[in-house]
């Protein structure tokens, strides 16, 4: 694959933008994957240059990756799904961005991720990865709901399981709460030995820094510890919450995406449980359609 | 009051620097105050760099304020109590550095308010303001409780209502908790009228904006509201556990200190509200009293 077909047929880039990572992959006409490059986060919410810095970077490692040039973003008709743009003044100054592509097409992480779950068809996500959110495309009617991010909101995100974990582990360790198994799993992940050093380890830090400890949170849920079962239990709760009034507008198919989706299944309502489908295609092909879609109306 | 005094007797300041502002104070030997400075927020977990200059920058305002001249600084003997140098990687980095005195000591923040609250005897305090945390000096014996940092721990604090009220509410009004007069009340001390625009005036905001809400809820609270009701209530519960456990150690008086601590007192166990004593000086004279100490140990 060269410059030559890039040049008669149209190429498309779908970007995947979230808290934690930028992953771009392009794409043919007929969505053939060329080539994919992954960077840092790109959530303009916790900085507009990152979020530029990280998307260029990822551009051009798929560009690598297909075997094109590095000036071959211009060729390209981009579909950008990107956390934190539902904030009105941060998608004017997304789309004001001067980017290097032939078109950009700019929407929120949730539509590309639900275009893809059901690859293009109407239908409801939740994603539940570093953070959490729900979302629902079914006709004209679209519903949004969580997604405000930590440590606001998020609520049964990792993040948030990180941050009740960590929050529960420092009262006991000043003994205004009761200290069970996972608080010394914490200390031991964070190598700490007090509650300064568990501060100094997560005071100031990023979500993604929290969310590494939910894998811990969920293994001391399971093993039955009574604190971390109090914390996934909440923080299911809401995800069953948020899909109860996802599929209160029917959309016809219904997905759970992110790196909780699967750990979090066991401890959601069993009717929930059994009404999600698997996700058809990831995030980056929902924004390739999107690309393709929004291109097509206007040409 | 000129240069020439500060040559023949020793001239202290007092640095309170949190997170919120940083304050400093000019005494004479006999704790006569000759000058204050006020800048802004010096807590070095938050900034090392910004830390340095809220320091500098108070310093030459209490000069000025003590007609002394910009060099005078060279003259004087600083006690800093600063908010985060429990974490010893931090103090050791404010002790590092090049600073403006003759000589400086350094402590906690929560230190040098208890040397203030009980001038220079034996004591506890907590301070609720933008943060919360406890601090209980007896004999050889110290105790320091909570203070971990928003929006890890300072339950009870002002960020700390700001945060849960500022939660409910996007919950509320995504309609997975009940609408309670706090909803419109925050909505429009915000001038919000959805999720996106509460979001976009907290998110990545410090704690000092959250702390903003502080004063509403407790109205709310006052006023009946049950969701500001449970949020105080929890808080204060923890500000009474706080307080018992710093009882334990008897110190001779308990105070309270911080924007926070005159209105949580009704909220507070009655027992523990009827054991605080007012504090006797402010935590400026603490920290130049602490300096003072720390010197003539030295020379």
């Amino acid at each position: 694959m060269g410059a030559s077909q890039t040049a008669s047929k149209p190429t498309y880039i779908g970007i995947d933008g979230g808290g934690s990572k930028c992953r771009a992959s392009i794409y043919t006409e007929d969505l053939v994957l060329l080539g994919t490059g992954v960077a840092g986060r790109a959530n303009p919410l916790h900085g507009l240059e990152q979020a530029f810095q990280s998307i260029e970077e990822s551009v051009q490692l798929a560009l690598a990756d297909a075997n094109l040039k590095p000036e071959g973003a211009a060729e390209l008709i981009a579909g950008a799904g990107l956390a934190g743009v539902n904030v009105p003044s941060l998608f004017e100054k997304m789309a004001a961005w001067q980017h290097p592509f032939k078109a950009m097409y700019l929407t929120s992480d949730l539509h590309t991720a639900c275009i893809g779950a059901h690859e293009g068809e109407d239908g409801a996500v939740i994603i539940t990865g570093t953070g959490s959110c729900g979302y629902a495309h079914v006709g004209e009617e679209t519903l949004c709901l969580g997604g405000h991010g930590f440590a606001l909101g998020d609520k049964g995100s990792g993040a948030w399981l990180g941050l009740k974990a960590a929050e529960h582990v420092l009262l006991s360790l000043d003994g205004f709460a009761p200290e069970t198994q996972l608080t010394p799993v914490l200390m031991a992940q964070f190598g700490a030995s007090d509650t300064t050093a568990i501060v100094e380890k997560l005071a100031g830090k990023s979500s993604s820094v929290y969310a590494t400890l939910a894998r811990s949170v969920l293994e001391c849920a399971a093993a039955g510890d009574k604190v971390a079962l109090n914390i996934v239990t909440e923080g299911a709760e809401y995800i069953s919450q948020m899909a109860r009034a996802l599929l209160a507008v029917n959309p016809p198919r219904f997905s759970m995406i992110g790196g909780l989706a699967e750990p979090l299944q066991p401890w959601l309502d069993k009717d929930i449980a059994e009404a999600i489908a698997p996700t058809l295609a990831p995030p980056e092909v929902g924004a390739a359609l999107f690309a393709k879609h929004s291109h097509d109306d206007r040409h």
